[in-house]
């Protein structure tokens, strides 16, 4: 199944199921309210949805209109908790070297991850305000599952049965904040803005071949302003969303609803390109001496959408969003 | 006003209104089903919520019954942020110290504070479910303010006017996790399993003169399986609540309900005792050579209560819990 979660004022938004084209919708008022809704009665709810999602496929769901991702939300405008790993490790090591901080000890054998706020998500279009240029304005294209709940000390084979949904994300970040926040020990706040998602949220088994091993193994195509930024593959993740799951419910519940993200898809190729500036900054630094990309300005835009073999648009549809100055 | 929230099975509880001298309460249904509810509306809630806590001052209001702490929920079991900050500067030194980690940058001038869960907190008198003993389980006594909306980049000044209340926290840690934790830079969050609080959330006029500066001026009284272990008052705070929120808010918005910690309430003479064990474990080291006290076990009991100036219980009633093995 995949799901959309349009506007309508409220906080949760109105969830709509989306065709497999991503070309249909229809809303599901009498089944789920809300995607959150949704989440939290799943054992209920699932098969009705399922029901209603293969009439939509078959052109047989009446009330089906044309889907649009410039009305949606992200799937989750709202969420429990949204805590974000770094589980591409060729990524974590150039982030070492940009920001020039410690080795982070035992990253590739215990996850790293940090808690973001989750009360604010960006919808795939929505304009993104940021207070100044001067902050470092970088995107971060990720992947990310949407767990039901999950109990304290889950296993990571156990935590697999938990994912509900996969999802695509900008973690916008603000990379001239980010330093001193790591050196403080209490980890990112400032340096992490709101969260975007691309607008479809998809069961695994939509991933057919591209979920396997608790990853999502599709390249992940980024443009900056217009122009082609790099295409980094989800399957190089160090660990799997199993274990990010795993990790962070060592000593907590995690509610129905909580999302989990990969960290910045990244890629040991060059050829793949980068999924941030950041990465692609010190990479210029490493291999041509200096630093030639700034970061972004408002007006910049950034595109992300994950792509099917073919190159054509994946299952979640496109993050397609641009920076403004608030106020 | 005062506001507790009782358990009723909803993930927000339902609200009501308590006495000034936490005797009596009464729900107020058809003004707000929960404390996230009012605080969403708070515009057009807030005369009517105070003349019905001035009729239940009174005698006056109708439906009116004891006050029961141990029917308590959190005032928000669930909020839309958790921010802690670390105010109190002798804490974080002797922290410092405790955890063998480098000195924090900046940390006189510039708050830190992490993200912490806010989809599951506890009541003032429910047990603490942790999967180890291992893990060097440890109190927190904090005060703690809960916001109306918060503007993206707000002032300090601006920030104090955002304050809709003020409550009492137990932030619980596991003291094994952390120093692991801070060192990757991405904070805590296995060390923070979930935050307790106090039953009865204030507004700020509720404290008379202990509301000044932006700081909680009460002591706060903490006893470990009954015997005293300190009463350090929260009028040394570093950075006042409009500091910590303002830094919070300085690249995104909060929304209503959203609660910021003070950090471990602490005080630089010795006499005032700790509101932790892990800072009288490095007191110990450092005044008497050796470490003398333990973290907790199954079955401890922690009770924190902040106090008048005649040693009765103040305007928060009391936190009053047992941990307890997870399982």
């Amino acid at each position: 199944m995949k799901f959309a979660t349009l506007k309508d004022g409220s906080l949760d938004g109105r969830l709509v199921v989306v065709s497999h084209n991503l070309r249909h919708a229809v809303a599901v008022p009498t089944i789920a309210p809300s995607l959150l809704d949704a989440l939290q009665r799943w054992d209920a709810v699932r098969l009705p949805l399922q029901d209603l999602s293969d009439a939509l496929n078959a052109g047989a769901a009446p009330g089906a209109f044309a889907f649009d991702p410039a009305a949606c939300a992200a799937p989750l405008p709202r969420s429990p908790q949204w805590l974000d790993g770094s589980a591409f490790l060729n990524h974590g090591r150039l982030m070492e070297r940009a920001f020039n901080t410690p080795p982070i000890p035992d990253f590739d054998t215990i996850p790293v991850m940090y808690q973001g706020a989750s009360d604010d998500f960006l919808g795939p279009m929505d304009d993104v305000p940021l207070p100044s240029e001067a902050d470092g304005i970088d995107f971060e294209g990720e992947f990310g599952v949407v767990c039901g709940p999950v109990p304290m000390a889950v296993s990571a084979e156990a935590a697999l049965d938990c994912i509900r949904l996969v999802v695509q994300i900008n973690d916008w970040s603000l990379r001239a904040l980010g330093p001193h926040e790591m050196k403080t020990g209490f980890g990112f706040l400032q340096a992490k803005p709101s969260t975007a998602f691309a607008p479809v949220a998809v069961t695994p088994d939509e991933l057919g071949d591209a979920w396997q091993g608790g990853r999502v193994r599709l390249p992940l195509h980024v443009q900056w302003n217009g122009e082609r930024f790099g295409e980094p593959d989800g399957r190089e993740m160090n660990f799997d969303f199993g274990q990010l799951i795993a990790h962070a419910a060592r000593t907590r519940r995690l509610s129905a609803g909580t999302i989990v993200g990969s960290g910045t898809v990244s890629n040991a190729s060059r050829a793949a390109g980068s999924a941030c500036i950041a990465e692609r900054r010190v990479i210029e630094k490493l291999d041509l001496g200096e630093i030639r990309t700034a970061f972004m300005r408002f007006g910049d835009r950034v595109c992300m959408r994950a792509c099917l073999v073919d190159g054509s648009e994946g299952p979640f549809g496109s993050i397609d969003q641009r920076v403004v100055a608030a106020g």
